[in-house]
C-alpha cells in the first residue's frame, strides 16, 4: 500500500511502535514510572516473573527514550515507550489497551502522544475523506468550512428540520445534529432525519451547492449501524458520532463501512476526563488529534479556548497538530473547534487556524439577530473576508 | 415488573431522573456551575433562548438540591441536578451523555452518584446474575469467591490453557483472563478459547464442582457479539469485557443477550482518567458501581487499596456501596478488588470486605511458591479461615 519511510532507531523492521507518556515526580520516580508502564500495559506480570526470551525480549514494552520536560517544584519527565506491533492484533481496542488501559487507572501517568509506526497505522483505514476529501465533496476548495448544530433537545422534528432548513439557505456548509439529539420521544431519530435530510436537500437544491446534513447515530450498541444505514438511505451528508460515548471503534466500524461511505464528524462528549488534568489522562494532542484520526473522523470537533469551556489556545494547537501529523497513510482531518464560539470571534479564529479548519458556531447564529439566515450569510461573509479587510 | 416506591420530592410521577455533582469554587461559582449542567447537559443553548414552555419547563435540567461539601480553602459545594427521563431516550448511550457528556470537559464538576429512579432503571435489565446468581451458579452459598488471571501476554494458547488448567485444579472458582489477551497471534482467541475452556472443564469435572472460565471478549466492534458466541459454544463459564475499550453499551447488549446468559465481569482498563481527580470525572462509586451495574456488569473489577494502584480505602468502600445500592431492580453486583493484591492480605481483605467479594489475585499464585496448585489451595484456605482462628 505505501512505501515504508521508517528510519526509527527503535524499530527493527518496524515491529515496534511507540508512545510518549508524561511523568510526575523526580527522575528516580519517573524512571521507575517508565519501567512501570513497560510491565503494567504488556503482561501485567511482576518483573521478576517474567518469562525469558519472546516474553521478555519483544512483548514487554521497552524505555526507549527519556528526557525531562518540567523543572521542579512541578518536576516531569517525558518517556518513549515502545511495544510490539503484535501486542495490539492489530485492533484499535486492544491498541487503546496497549497504550493507556491499566495505567489510566495511576496517578501521574499522561499519554502524550503516539510515535508514527508505519506498519501498524497501515493496520487502519482511518479517515475516509480527511480534508482534501470533505473539500471535493463540497466543491469548497480553499476557505474555512461552516458548520453548525440543530437544537435545542425537547423541539420536534419539524421544528428542528425548520432550522436546518434556514440554515443551510444561509449558506452553511455542514448542518449536523446537536450530539444530544438520540432517539428522544420529542423527535425520534427516523422522523428527525427524515424532515431535516428532506430539508436540507431543499435548500441545496435552491441555492444550487452541495450541503451536509450530518444526523447523530451516537446510539446504543447494534443500533448504531441501523441507524447509519437508515441515515445513508435518506440521503444525509455525513454522520455524527460521539466515540466516548459509542467506543473508538464503533466509529472506526462505520468510517470502513463500504456501503455507508459518509465523512465523520468525531464529538468530544464523555472524554473530556481524559484532558481536565496536566498530569494524568491523554492529552488532546493525542486523543482529539491523533486517536480521533486512528478511530476514523474525518473532523474532530472540540471546544476552542476563551468559548464555554476551558481549553486553553496552546491544547487547541496541539489538537491541529496532532489532526494533521503524519501517521502512516491516514489522511490529515478537520479540527472543528466550537463551544460558544461567536461571530466577532471569526477574525480572530481565522487568524488561529488559517484555512483548513471547519469552525462550528452554534447558539451565536440564533442569537444575533432574529433573521437565521442573515447571521449565517454574516458568518459566510467573515469568514470569506480578507484579513486585511478585516483589520480596518 | 415491580412495585413503585420513589418518594422522591423532585419526583413528580417519577418522570424525572437526578444525580448529584460536586462543585468546585465558593457558593456563588458553583451555583452558577449547577445552573450551567441544567443547560450543557441538555438543551446547550443560552439561557435567554431557550424556548418557553415544555423545553423550559421540563426538558432543561433542574437544580433541585445544594450543599456545602468541603469548606475552604479547597471549597466544593454539590449539586443535585434533575432531568427528564425522556432526556435519556431510555438509551445508555444517551443517559450517559446526559450525565457527564459535555460537562466532562469543563475543570471542576464532578458527577458523584446517580439518585435512584425506579421508572428509568427500569428500562434497563442490568446484570443477569449479580451477587445471588453467581452463588447459584457456582453452588456457593456464603463465601468470598476466589477469581484468577492467565497471564501473561506473549504466551502460546497451550501455555496459558496449562495455566488454567492448574489454578482450575487448585480450587479457583472463576479463571479469567488477563484483560490484555486480546486477537494477538501468539495466543489467538478461538485457540485460547478452546483450550482454556477445555483446560477449566476438565479440572472442574476432576475436582467436582463447576469452575468458571471468562475469555476476554472485548473486541472490535461487531466482532465483540462474534467473540462472546464463540466463547458460549465452547462451554465458557463468564465473560470479561472491558467497557473503557467497548463502551459501556456494548456490554450491556452481552448483558442483556438471551442466546449467552452469560456472568460478565466488567474491567476497569482505559476508565482511570474518570476516577484520577476528585474534582474532575466521576466518582468511582458512580463509575465503578453504579455505572457498570447499569451496564450489566455482575462484578466490578477494580484495583484495592494498596496494591500497584493508588486507590483509596475509602474509594475501594465507595464501589462496594455502588455496588449494592437500591437502585429500581437492578441486582447488587460482587466488587472483585485486585490490581496486585497478595495471599498475605487475605485477612485484611476479609474483614474490610465481608463474604460479598470476589477476591482477585494474580501473580502472587504465581510467586508465592512454584506449585501452583497448593497456592491456590492456600488461597482458598485463607479464605475458609475463620477470622478467630486468623488472629492468633
Amino acid at each position: 500500500m505505501s512505501t515504508h519511510p521508517c528510519d526509527h532507531s527503535f524499530c527493527s523492521g518496524c515491529d515496534r511502535f511507540g508512545a510518549w507518556y508524561r511523568l510526575t515526580g523526580d527522575k528516580g520516580t519517573a524512571e521507575a514510572k517508565a519501567k512501570d508502564i513497560c510491565l503494567e500495559q504488556t503482561v501485567e506480570f511482576p518483573a521478576d516473573l517474567v518469562p525469558k526470551g519472546f516474553v521478555q525480549d519483544e512483548v514487554l514494552g521497552r524505555v526507549e527514550g527519556f528526557e525531562r520536560c518540567s523543572p521542579p517544584p512541578d518536576e516531569a519527565w517525558k518517556a518513549l515507550i515502545t511495544y510490539l506491533n503484535a501486542d495490539t492484533g492489530s485492533e484499535l481496542t486492544q491498541l487503546l489497551n496497549v497504550l493507556y488501559g491499566n495505567i489510566s487507572l495511576k496517578k501521574g501517568f499522561r499519554l502524550e502522544s503516539l510515535k508514527d509506526c508505519w506498519n501498524l497505522w497501515d493496520k487502519f483505514k482511518g479517515p475516509r475523506f480527511g480534508i482534501q476529501g470533505i473539500r471535493e465533496l463540497l466543491g469548497i476548495p480553499k476557505r474555512p468550512l461552516l458548520c453548525t448544530a440543530v437544537k435545542p433537545m425537547g423541539l420536534s422534528a419539524t421544528q428542528l428540520a425548520d432550522l436546518a432548513y434556514r440554515f443551510a439557505m444561509g449558506g452553511i456548509d455542514i448542518v449536523k445534529d446537536d450530539h444530544g439529539l438520540a432517539n428522544q420521544p420529542f423527535a425520534n431519530f427516523t422522523e428527525r432525519v427524515e424532515r431535516c435530510s428532506e430539508a436540507v436537500k431543499k435548500a441545496s437544491e435552491k441555492i444550487g451547492r452541495k450541503i451536509l446534513y450530518a444526523p447523530n447515530v451516537t446510539a446504543p450498541a447494534g443500533d448504531l449501524e441501523k441507524r447509519a444505514a437508515f441515515a445513508k438511505k435518506y440521503g444525509v451528508g455525513a454522520l455524527l458520532v460521539c466515540p466516548g460515548l459509542t467506543g473508538f471503534d464503533s466509529m472506526r466500524l462505520l468510517a470502513d463501512d463500504e456501503t455507508l461511505k459518509l465523512p465523520i464528524l468525531g464529538h468530544p462528549a464523555f472524554l473530556g476526563s481524559f484532558v481536565t488534568s496536566s498530569d494524568n489522562g491523554i492529552a488532546p494532542y493525542a486523543i482529539f488529534g491523533q486517536i480521533m484520526r486512528l478511530a476514523g473522523a474525518d473532523a474532530t470537533i472540540y471546544p476552542h479556548s476563551g468559548g464555554r469551556f476551558g481549553f486553553s489556545l496552546d491544547e487547541c494547537r496541539q489538537i491541529v497538530e496532532g489532526a494533521k501529523v503524519p501517521m502512516g497513510n491516514l489522511k490529515p482531518i478537520y479540527p472543528a473547534p466550537g463551544g460558544g464560539m461567536s461571530l466577532k470571534r471569526i477574525p480572530e479564529l481565522k487568524e488561529f487556524y488559517g484555512n483548513d479548519v471547519m469552525f462550528l458556531v452554534g447558539g451565536d447564529l440564533i442569537k444575533v439577530s432574529p433573521d437565521i439566515e442573515k447571521n449565517c450569510r454574516m458568518f459566510l461573509e467573515m469568514v470569506n473576508q480578507d484579513k486585511s479587510l478585516l483589520k480596518k
